[in-house]
């Protein structure tokens, strides 16, 4: 059986306007391969209602869950759960299960329960709530597609709370083996090993240091032992190489 | 008149894997804001020919630009020429003034011009060839969509190459003010002021450090003088704010 597939929806002027780094993809791309949940696409748009709601819609139905990071704070530009009822078609109403969890952390923390913040108690009809043991303010589950927020550590806490509730897949294993040649040297003999492993996946990722060219060769799969036969057949090719 | 507009496709099973971090993003998207096109969306894809091509043509139908990075290179795996031939439904050949180039620097490199080098004189019919002043193998634009090696200093290079001749639009500015309070204390004031100044962007970007919450409030537009003015309407809201 194939694995189970996954997208990330990033919802996110800022990294497109080119002031911050996105710091959550790389962090769950890493917690899916994991578990056994192939990442297949990337989406980082920017924070509209209508360009939000289409690329859930078109993710929802391309994979089996769909990821999201960012906009369901209290602020004006917060409008991901917005999106994300508009998309489904539901409505998005203040619920009493988050209602309750927001008024009894802002009793302890002796911070004042105002509007904006009863903003985070609103949930599209039919969602399941995503614990937050950081900051109270729950993310949501709406059939496959997972709302969370975009604070790195409140996003790890959110993910670490939904993912063991989710089925995986074969984990998928990676070996690297780093090659201090030019790609052009290295293309023949790598494209016949990935010919012959075709059940792997074979990547070759250049790069330039100090004007030396060399490629990273990633050799992936859900068998180690599969693994470990292409790796020995590369090491061969490339005697020279530094694993 | 509005800003051109643009998305980035990036060929990228290695980030997919959460293997390594995008560098070319946050690049280029520095660099758009800069001449005036606004960059509306990325997209992360896995190497697969049909997925390269699917995406090439929902983002060269919404946006004025596409930038893509990643996959024209000598191996196996590097398909993103053939995935965008494909996109726009036209053949794909060794060219002969892209070969020329691919001859002459392997013939100055003393390095043999092999099967595999020739590979990257392919080009789709009709592409205009992006120079590449690294490693020599062109990038190439068909109609809107600019193809750019993933390499960074190569990517870098094709950039540098290739914006010049875009046409851009308004910059963009953005001035940001630090505010160490919680975006449930924030959001109420700044709402207000996002109304008052709807002809500006103004995002809030929570952050926790050390257990402190706050956000970064970035005020964005193309006319300096009214961030100006949003920015000391927003100073004098928070007093206690860092610029």
């Amino acid at each position: 059986m194939p694995n189970p597939t996954a997208a990330i929806l990033i919802v996110g002027d800022e990294i497109l306007s080119g002031r911050t780094r996105d710091a959550n993809m790389h962090y769950l791309a890493g917690e899916l391969v994991r578990i056994g949940i192939d990442l297949k696409e990337v989406r980082i748009v920017s924070d509209e209602r209508a360009a939000i709601a289409a690329a859930v819609n078109a993710l929802r139905a391309a994979c089996t869950h769909v990821f999201t990071s960012g906009g369901i704070g209290p602020t004006h530009d917060d409008i991901t759960a917005d999106a994300v009822a508009e998309a489904f078609g539901v409505s998005l109403d203040i619920r009493e299960d988050a209602r309750a969890i927001l008024a009894a952390h802002y009793d302890r923390s002796g911070l004042e329960f105002n509007a904006a913040r009863k903003r985070m108690a609103r949930m599209p009809e039919g969602a399941q709530l995503i614990e937050n043991p950081i900051s109270a303010a729950p993310g949501f589950s709406l059939e496959n597609v997972h709302v969370m927020a975009g604070v790195p550590d409140i996003f790890r806490a959110m993910v670490a709370s939904l993912l063991p509730q989710l089925t995986g897949g074969k984990p998928l294993f990676s070996q690297t083996l780093r090659i201090d040649q030019g790609e052009g040297v290295i293309a023949g003999p790598l494209g016949a090993l990935a010919e012959e492993f075709s059940d792997l996946s074979i990547g070759s990722y250049p790069f330039i240091v100090n004007g030396v060219y060399g490629a990273n060769i990633v050799i992936r799969g859900t068998d180690p032992a599969r693994i470990d036969a292409a790796m020995a057949r590369l090491a061969a090719l490339f005697p020279d190489a530094a694993p």
